[in-house]
Protein backbone atom coordinates (compact mmCIF):
# COMPACT_ATOMS: atom_id res chain seq x y z
CA UNK A 1 0.00 0.00 0.00
CA UNK A 2 1.47 3.49 -0.94
CA UNK A 3 1.90 5.62 2.07
CA UNK A 4 0.85 9.31 1.39
CA UNK A 5 2.66 11.76 1.27
CA UNK A 6 0.88 14.35 3.21
CA UNK A 7 1.46 13.32 7.24
CA UNK A 8 0.96 14.66 10.46
CA UNK A 9 4.27 14.94 11.15
CA UNK A 10 5.20 17.22 8.67
CA UNK A 11 2.37 20.12 10.01
CA UNK A 12 4.20 23.13 8.63
CA UNK A 13 4.08 23.31 4.90
CA UNK A 14 0.65 21.80 4.21
CA UNK A 15 -2.04 25.05 4.76
CA UNK A 16 -5.24 23.41 5.96
CA UNK A 17 -8.60 25.53 5.30
CA UNK A 18 -9.62 27.77 7.63
CA UNK A 19 -12.81 25.87 7.30
CA UNK A 20 -11.49 22.39 7.94
CA UNK A 21 -9.47 23.99 11.15
CA UNK A 22 -12.99 25.16 11.97
CA UNK A 23 -14.67 21.65 11.62
CA UNK A 24 -12.36 19.84 13.67
CA UNK A 25 -13.12 20.28 16.50
CA UNK A 26 -16.08 19.21 15.81
CA UNK A 27 -14.97 15.69 14.29
CA UNK A 28 -13.18 15.68 17.88
CA UNK A 29 -16.35 16.30 20.05
CA UNK A 30 -17.96 13.36 17.99
CA UNK A 31 -15.02 10.99 17.98
CA UNK A 32 -15.32 11.67 21.99
CA UNK A 33 -18.76 10.90 22.40
CA UNK A 34 -18.70 7.39 20.90
CA UNK A 35 -19.42 4.24 22.79
CA UNK A 36 -16.50 2.77 24.50
CA UNK A 37 -15.24 -0.28 22.81
CA UNK A 38 -16.03 1.29 19.47
CA UNK A 39 -13.02 1.38 17.34
CA UNK A 40 -13.85 2.07 13.75
CA UNK A 41 -15.96 4.50 12.63
CA UNK A 42 -17.24 5.03 8.36
CA UNK A 43 -17.12 8.83 7.16
CA UNK A 44 -20.86 8.51 7.08
CA UNK A 45 -20.90 7.88 10.47
CA UNK A 46 -18.94 10.66 11.52
CA UNK A 47 -20.85 12.78 8.91
CA UNK A 48 -24.05 12.11 10.18
CA UNK A 49 -22.77 12.89 13.96
CA UNK A 50 -21.01 16.00 13.37
CA UNK A 51 -24.49 16.91 10.57
CA UNK A 52 -21.83 17.67 7.57
CA UNK A 53 -21.92 15.74 4.47
CA UNK A 54 -19.52 13.18 3.94
CA UNK A 55 -17.47 14.10 1.19
CA UNK A 56 -16.54 17.26 3.22
CA UNK A 57 -15.43 14.85 6.04
CA UNK A 58 -13.15 12.94 4.02
CA UNK A 59 -11.88 15.65 2.12
CA UNK A 60 -11.27 17.60 5.64
CA UNK A 61 -9.40 14.48 6.96
CA UNK A 62 -7.60 13.98 4.04
CA UNK A 63 -5.58 17.53 4.80
CA UNK A 64 -4.30 15.37 7.83
CA UNK A 65 -3.41 12.82 5.95
CA UNK A 66 -5.61 10.10 6.96
CA UNK A 67 -7.46 8.28 4.85
CA UNK A 68 -10.25 6.08 5.76
CA UNK A 69 -10.64 2.13 3.98
CA UNK A 70 -13.52 1.14 2.15
CA UNK A 71 -16.07 -0.85 3.96
CA UNK A 72 -13.97 -0.46 6.69
CA UNK A 73 -13.44 3.20 7.84
CA UNK A 74 -11.23 4.94 10.16
CA UNK A 75 -9.65 3.68 13.03
CA UNK A 76 -11.22 6.02 15.71
CA UNK A 77 -8.48 6.09 18.38
CA UNK A 78 -5.75 7.24 15.55
CA UNK A 79 -8.10 10.21 14.20
CA UNK A 80 -8.55 11.50 17.70
CA UNK A 81 -4.82 11.69 18.38
CA UNK A 82 -4.13 12.97 14.59
CA UNK A 83 -6.98 15.96 15.55
CA UNK A 84 -5.41 16.70 18.98
CA UNK A 85 -2.21 16.71 17.58
CA UNK A 86 -3.12 18.92 14.71
CA UNK A 87 -5.12 21.41 17.46
CA UNK A 88 -2.36 21.54 19.34
CA UNK A 89 -4.38 19.94 22.21
CA UNK A 90 -1.30 17.59 22.93
CA UNK A 91 0.06 20.16 24.68
CA UNK A 92 -1.36 22.55 27.90
CA UNK A 93 -2.13 25.97 26.77
CA UNK A 94 -2.39 28.15 29.45
CA UNK A 95 -4.83 31.26 29.59
CA UNK A 96 -5.22 34.91 30.99
CA UNK A 97 -8.48 36.52 31.40
CA UNK A 98 -8.83 40.09 31.76
CA UNK A 99 -12.27 41.44 32.89
CA UNK A 100 -14.62 39.32 35.67
CA UNK A 101 -17.37 40.04 35.36
CA UNK A 102 -20.40 37.33 34.22
CA UNK A 103 -19.21 36.33 31.48
CA UNK A 104 -15.27 36.11 33.14
CA UNK A 105 -16.81 34.39 35.53
CA UNK A 106 -18.38 31.14 33.55
CA UNK A 107 -15.61 31.19 31.01
CA UNK A 108 -13.21 30.70 34.52
CA UNK A 109 -15.73 28.01 35.63
CA UNK A 110 -16.27 26.19 32.16
CA UNK A 111 -15.12 22.65 32.21
CA UNK A 112 -14.88 22.29 28.84
CA UNK A 113 -11.68 24.38 28.95
CA UNK A 114 -9.48 22.24 31.31
CA UNK A 115 -10.53 18.95 29.56
CA UNK A 116 -9.07 20.51 26.54
CA UNK A 117 -5.82 20.90 27.40
CA UNK A 118 -6.72 24.83 28.64
CA UNK A 119 -5.88 25.73 31.69
CA UNK A 120 -6.62 29.07 33.10
CA UNK A 121 -3.94 30.49 35.22
CA UNK A 122 -4.48 34.58 35.60
CA UNK A 123 -7.68 36.68 36.41
CA UNK A 124 -7.54 40.03 35.97
CA UNK A 125 -9.78 43.23 36.41
CA UNK A 126 -10.07 47.16 36.72
CA UNK A 127 -12.24 47.46 39.83
CA UNK A 128 -10.43 47.50 43.42
CA UNK A 129 -13.60 45.87 44.57
CA UNK A 130 -12.77 43.21 42.53
CA UNK A 131 -9.38 42.35 43.16
CA UNK A 132 -8.22 40.16 45.38
CA UNK A 133 -11.42 37.97 45.74
CA UNK A 134 -11.12 34.55 44.67
CA UNK A 135 -13.00 32.91 41.86
CA UNK A 136 -12.45 28.89 42.39
CA UNK A 137 -8.39 28.10 43.47
CA UNK A 138 -7.22 31.89 41.83
CA UNK A 139 -6.98 34.96 43.13
CA UNK A 140 -8.57 38.39 40.94
CA UNK A 141 -4.97 40.67 40.43
CA UNK A 142 -5.10 44.17 39.39
CA UNK A 143 -3.73 44.62 35.44
CA UNK A 144 -0.57 45.83 36.53
CA UNK A 145 0.24 42.36 37.51
CA UNK A 146 -0.42 40.63 33.78
CA UNK A 147 2.72 41.22 32.80
CA UNK A 148 4.75 39.39 35.69
CA UNK A 149 2.07 36.69 35.40
CA UNK A 150 2.01 35.93 31.75
CA UNK A 151 5.87 35.44 31.64
CA UNK A 152 5.86 33.26 34.95
CA UNK A 153 3.26 31.22 33.39
CA UNK A 154 4.09 31.19 30.24
CA UNK A 155 0.45 32.18 29.05
CA UNK A 156 0.31 32.56 25.30
CA UNK A 157 -3.81 33.03 25.42
CA UNK A 158 -4.85 35.58 26.83
CA UNK A 159 -9.25 36.15 26.99
CA UNK A 160 -10.84 39.66 26.72
CA UNK A 161 -14.29 39.98 28.60
CA UNK A 162 -14.03 43.66 29.50
CA UNK A 163 -16.71 46.21 28.66
CA UNK A 164 -15.56 46.87 24.78
CA UNK A 165 -14.61 50.48 26.37
CA UNK A 166 -11.33 48.91 27.87
CA UNK A 167 -10.58 46.50 24.88
CA UNK A 168 -8.26 47.79 22.71
CA UNK A 169 -6.23 49.04 25.76
CA UNK A 170 -6.34 45.83 27.28
CA UNK A 171 -5.56 44.09 24.20
CA UNK A 172 -2.10 46.07 23.93
CA UNK A 173 -1.48 45.26 27.58
CA UNK A 174 -1.65 41.73 26.90
CA UNK A 175 0.59 41.45 23.73
CA UNK A 176 3.27 43.50 25.71
CA UNK A 177 3.05 41.07 28.28
CA UNK A 178 3.94 38.47 25.83
CA UNK A 179 0.60 36.95 24.77
CA UNK A 180 0.35 35.84 21.38
CA UNK A 181 -2.84 34.92 20.50
CA UNK A 182 -5.97 36.83 22.23
CA UNK A 183 -9.58 35.37 21.91
CA UNK A 184 -12.07 38.77 22.15
CA UNK A 185 -16.00 38.63 24.05
CA UNK A 186 -16.15 42.72 24.08
CA UNK A 187 -18.66 43.85 21.84
CA UNK A 188 -16.32 45.40 19.74
CA UNK A 189 -13.45 45.52 17.18
CA UNK A 190 -9.81 45.23 18.75
CA UNK A 191 -7.08 46.58 15.93
CA UNK A 192 -4.11 43.19 16.16
CA UNK A 193 -1.00 44.78 17.92
CA UNK A 194 1.72 43.77 16.19
CA UNK A 195 2.47 39.83 15.81
CA UNK A 196 -0.89 39.13 17.79
CA UNK A 197 -3.84 36.78 16.52
CA UNK A 198 -7.12 38.11 17.53
CA UNK A 199 -10.18 36.06 17.07
CA UNK A 200 -13.55 37.70 18.28
CA UNK A 201 -16.53 35.79 19.53
CA UNK A 202 -19.68 37.57 18.73
CA UNK A 203 -22.49 35.57 21.12
CA UNK A 204 -25.16 37.01 19.16
CA UNK A 205 -24.21 35.85 16.02
CA UNK A 206 -25.30 32.57 17.12
CA UNK A 207 -29.02 34.01 18.03
CA UNK A 208 -28.46 35.39 14.42
CA UNK A 209 -28.20 32.56 12.55
CA UNK A 210 -31.14 31.01 14.27
CA UNK A 211 -33.03 33.80 13.45
CA UNK A 212 -32.27 33.94 9.65
CA UNK A 213 -33.78 29.77 10.22
CA UNK A 214 -36.89 30.77 11.78
CA UNK A 215 -37.58 33.61 9.77
CA UNK A 216 -37.14 31.49 6.44
CA UNK A 217 -39.73 28.92 8.23
CA UNK A 218 -42.11 31.03 9.02
CA UNK A 219 -42.16 32.74 5.02
CA UNK A 220 -42.75 29.62 4.03
CA UNK A 221 -45.52 28.54 6.14
CA UNK B 1 -29.70 47.51 -17.07
CA UNK B 2 -30.80 44.18 -15.91
CA UNK B 3 -32.33 43.37 -13.02
CA UNK B 4 -31.00 40.28 -11.59
CA UNK B 5 -33.64 37.17 -10.81
CA UNK B 6 -32.90 36.57 -6.96
CA UNK B 7 -33.93 39.56 -5.20
CA UNK B 8 -34.14 39.73 -1.71
CA UNK B 9 -37.95 40.09 -1.49
CA UNK B 10 -38.48 36.19 -2.31
CA UNK B 11 -36.41 34.85 -0.15
CA UNK B 12 -38.09 30.79 0.61
CA UNK B 13 -36.77 29.65 -3.05
CA UNK B 14 -33.50 30.66 -2.77
CA UNK B 15 -31.01 28.10 -0.79
CA UNK B 16 -28.45 30.34 1.26
CA UNK B 17 -24.98 28.33 1.53
CA UNK B 18 -24.58 27.64 5.08
CA UNK B 19 -21.44 29.22 5.25
CA UNK B 20 -22.68 32.18 4.13
CA UNK B 21 -25.50 32.58 6.55
CA UNK B 22 -22.40 32.31 9.04
CA UNK B 23 -20.66 35.48 7.29
CA UNK B 24 -23.91 37.39 7.38
CA UNK B 25 -23.94 38.90 10.97
CA UNK B 26 -20.17 39.30 10.53
CA UNK B 27 -20.59 41.60 7.35
CA UNK B 28 -23.67 43.39 9.24
CA UNK B 29 -21.24 44.01 12.32
CA UNK B 30 -18.79 45.27 9.94
CA UNK B 31 -21.29 47.89 8.16
CA UNK B 32 -22.74 49.28 11.11
CA UNK B 33 -19.08 50.00 12.25
CA UNK B 34 -18.69 52.48 9.03
CA UNK B 35 -17.95 56.27 9.95
CA UNK B 36 -21.02 58.20 9.90
CA UNK B 37 -21.43 59.78 6.69
CA UNK B 38 -19.68 56.69 4.65
CA UNK B 39 -22.36 55.47 2.40
CA UNK B 40 -20.56 53.76 -0.17
CA UNK B 41 -18.51 50.59 0.38
CA UNK B 42 -16.43 48.18 -2.17
CA UNK B 43 -16.51 44.59 -1.57
CA UNK B 44 -12.46 45.27 -1.31
CA UNK B 45 -13.15 47.24 1.73
CA UNK B 46 -15.70 45.12 3.19
CA UNK B 47 -13.94 42.48 3.12
CA UNK B 48 -10.51 44.20 4.49
CA UNK B 49 -12.97 44.79 7.54
CA UNK B 50 -14.40 41.18 7.58
CA UNK B 51 -11.16 39.37 7.10
CA UNK B 52 -12.56 37.43 3.96
CA UNK B 53 -11.14 37.27 0.36
CA UNK B 54 -13.90 39.97 -2.01
CA UNK B 55 -14.41 37.44 -4.48
CA UNK B 56 -16.01 35.55 -1.36
CA UNK B 57 -17.55 39.43 -0.12
CA UNK B 58 -19.64 39.39 -3.24
CA UNK B 59 -20.49 35.98 -4.24
CA UNK B 60 -22.26 35.91 -0.37
CA UNK B 61 -23.81 39.03 -1.01
CA UNK B 62 -24.69 38.24 -4.36
CA UNK B 63 -27.21 35.60 -3.15
CA UNK B 64 -29.40 38.80 -1.30
CA UNK B 65 -30.04 39.77 -5.17
CA UNK B 66 -27.11 42.45 -4.48
CA UNK B 67 -24.71 43.42 -6.75
CA UNK B 68 -22.15 46.34 -6.57
CA UNK B 69 -21.46 48.97 -8.85
CA UNK B 70 -18.33 48.79 -10.85
CA UNK B 71 -15.90 51.69 -9.05
CA UNK B 72 -18.99 52.55 -6.99
CA UNK B 73 -19.32 49.70 -4.46
CA UNK B 74 -22.30 48.85 -2.43
CA UNK B 75 -24.82 51.85 -1.03
CA UNK B 76 -24.14 50.65 2.47
CA UNK B 77 -27.66 51.66 4.13
CA UNK B 78 -29.18 49.41 1.94
CA UNK B 79 -26.93 46.46 1.95
CA UNK B 80 -27.44 46.93 5.87
CA UNK B 81 -31.12 46.64 5.07
CA UNK B 82 -30.76 43.60 3.08
CA UNK B 83 -28.88 41.74 5.19
CA UNK B 84 -30.90 42.16 8.30
CA UNK B 85 -33.71 41.44 6.38
CA UNK B 86 -31.94 37.99 5.38
CA UNK B 87 -31.58 37.35 9.01
CA UNK B 88 -34.88 37.93 9.93
CA UNK B 89 -33.36 41.07 12.11
CA UNK B 90 -36.48 43.30 11.49
CA UNK B 91 -38.45 41.17 13.74
CA UNK B 92 -38.47 40.95 17.25
CA UNK B 93 -37.65 37.63 18.77
CA UNK B 94 -38.50 36.60 22.38
CA UNK B 95 -35.90 34.72 23.87
CA UNK B 96 -36.09 32.67 27.23
CA UNK B 97 -32.93 31.13 29.17
CA UNK B 98 -33.25 27.78 30.83
CA UNK B 99 -29.81 27.70 33.75
CA UNK B 100 -29.20 31.16 35.62
CA UNK B 101 -25.51 30.03 36.08
CA UNK B 102 -22.90 32.88 35.70
CA UNK B 103 -23.06 31.80 31.62
CA UNK B 104 -26.97 32.11 31.94
CA UNK B 105 -26.29 35.46 33.98
CA UNK B 106 -23.90 36.91 31.38
CA UNK B 107 -26.11 36.41 28.65
CA UNK B 108 -29.14 37.77 30.37
CA UNK B 109 -26.66 41.24 30.89
CA UNK B 110 -25.49 40.79 27.06
CA UNK B 111 -26.14 44.23 25.23
CA UNK B 112 -25.39 42.50 21.77
CA UNK B 113 -28.66 40.27 22.16
CA UNK B 114 -30.94 43.39 22.60
CA UNK B 115 -29.26 45.48 19.83
CA UNK B 116 -29.88 42.92 17.33
CA UNK B 117 -33.23 42.36 18.14
CA UNK B 118 -33.13 39.57 20.75
CA UNK B 119 -35.08 39.92 23.50
CA UNK B 120 -34.78 38.04 27.00
CA UNK B 121 -38.67 37.53 27.99
CA UNK B 122 -38.00 34.80 30.56
CA UNK B 123 -35.40 33.03 32.62
CA UNK B 124 -35.88 29.75 34.42
CA UNK B 125 -33.90 27.92 36.73
CA UNK B 126 -34.52 24.25 38.64
CA UNK B 127 -32.80 25.67 42.23
CA UNK B 128 -35.41 26.34 44.51
CA UNK B 129 -32.95 29.13 46.22
CA UNK B 130 -32.49 30.84 42.84
CA UNK B 131 -36.37 31.20 42.07
CA UNK B 132 -37.86 34.88 42.94
CA UNK B 133 -34.55 36.46 42.50
CA UNK B 134 -34.19 39.25 40.21
CA UNK B 135 -31.76 39.90 37.71
CA UNK B 136 -32.26 43.34 35.87
CA UNK B 137 -35.82 43.35 35.24
CA UNK B 138 -36.89 39.61 35.49
CA UNK B 139 -37.82 37.63 37.91
CA UNK B 140 -36.24 33.93 37.79
CA UNK B 141 -38.76 31.52 37.70
CA UNK B 142 -39.32 27.32 38.16
CA UNK B 143 -40.02 24.99 34.81
CA UNK B 144 -43.35 24.35 35.71
CA UNK B 145 -43.81 28.01 34.47
CA UNK B 146 -42.21 27.78 31.18
CA UNK B 147 -45.24 26.57 28.82
CA UNK B 148 -47.09 29.73 30.28
CA UNK B 149 -44.24 31.89 29.64
CA UNK B 150 -43.09 30.79 26.24
CA UNK B 151 -46.72 31.10 25.51
CA UNK B 152 -47.89 34.39 26.42
CA UNK B 153 -44.76 36.37 24.94
CA UNK B 154 -44.68 34.15 21.99
CA UNK B 155 -40.96 32.80 22.68
CA UNK B 156 -39.76 31.12 19.67
CA UNK B 157 -36.30 30.64 21.15
CA UNK B 158 -34.88 28.88 23.54
CA UNK B 159 -31.52 29.13 25.12
CA UNK B 160 -30.30 26.39 27.02
CA UNK B 161 -27.18 27.21 29.96
CA UNK B 162 -27.76 24.36 32.33
CA UNK B 163 -24.90 21.45 33.56
CA UNK B 164 -24.93 18.81 30.95
CA UNK B 165 -27.39 16.37 32.69
CA UNK B 166 -30.36 18.36 32.91
CA UNK B 167 -29.89 19.82 28.80
CA UNK B 168 -31.68 17.02 27.23
CA UNK B 169 -35.01 17.16 29.54
CA UNK B 170 -34.56 20.79 29.43
CA UNK B 171 -34.63 20.82 25.52
CA UNK B 172 -38.00 18.63 25.52
CA UNK B 173 -39.39 21.06 27.95
CA UNK B 174 -39.07 23.69 25.72
CA UNK B 175 -40.08 22.10 22.74
CA UNK B 176 -43.27 20.70 24.28
CA UNK B 177 -43.60 24.64 25.45
CA UNK B 178 -43.86 26.10 21.64
CA UNK B 179 -39.80 26.67 21.08
CA UNK B 180 -38.75 26.20 17.85
CA UNK B 181 -35.31 26.76 18.04
CA UNK B 182 -33.05 26.03 20.83
CA UNK B 183 -29.38 27.49 20.89
CA UNK B 184 -27.45 25.55 23.16
CA UNK B 185 -24.39 26.27 25.49
CA UNK B 186 -24.51 23.11 27.41
CA UNK B 187 -20.85 21.11 27.56
CA UNK B 188 -23.39 18.12 25.42
CA UNK B 189 -24.96 16.87 22.50
CA UNK B 190 -28.79 17.67 22.77
CA UNK B 191 -30.41 15.13 19.93
CA UNK B 192 -33.31 17.41 18.51
CA UNK B 193 -37.03 17.52 19.45
CA UNK B 194 -39.55 17.32 16.71
CA UNK B 195 -40.11 20.41 14.38
CA UNK B 196 -37.04 21.88 16.55
CA UNK B 197 -33.52 23.48 15.33
CA UNK B 198 -30.57 22.76 17.72
CA UNK B 199 -27.21 24.81 17.40
CA UNK B 200 -25.14 24.28 19.77
CA UNK B 201 -22.64 26.38 21.07
CA UNK B 202 -19.17 25.28 22.33
CA UNK B 203 -17.06 27.98 24.12
CA UNK B 204 -13.87 25.88 24.12
CA UNK B 205 -13.92 25.83 20.32
CA UNK B 206 -12.58 29.31 19.56
CA UNK B 207 -9.60 28.05 22.09
CA UNK B 208 -9.12 24.88 19.76
CA UNK B 209 -8.99 27.03 16.66
CA UNK B 210 -6.32 29.84 18.23
CA UNK B 211 -4.67 26.33 19.44
CA UNK B 212 -3.90 25.48 16.26
CA UNK B 213 -2.92 28.30 14.90
CA UNK B 214 -0.26 29.30 17.74
CA UNK B 215 1.13 25.09 17.56
CA UNK B 216 1.50 26.17 13.85
CA UNK B 217 3.49 29.09 14.64
CA UNK B 218 5.36 27.04 17.20
CA UNK B 219 6.45 24.48 14.84
CA UNK B 220 7.13 27.05 12.16
CA UNK B 221 9.59 28.87 14.10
Amino acid sequence: MEVPNRVYRDPVKRPVPKVTVQRLPLYLRCLESLPAGQTRISSEELAAMARVNPAKVRKDLSFLGTFGVRGVGYDAEHLRFQIKMELGLEEDWHVVIVGVGNLGRALAHYNGFADRGFQIVGLFDADPDKIGKSVDRLTIEPLSRLGRVVKDQNALIGVVTTPAEAAQEVAEALAAAGVMSILNFAPTVIQPPDGVDVHRVDLSTELQVLSFYLHRRQVAE
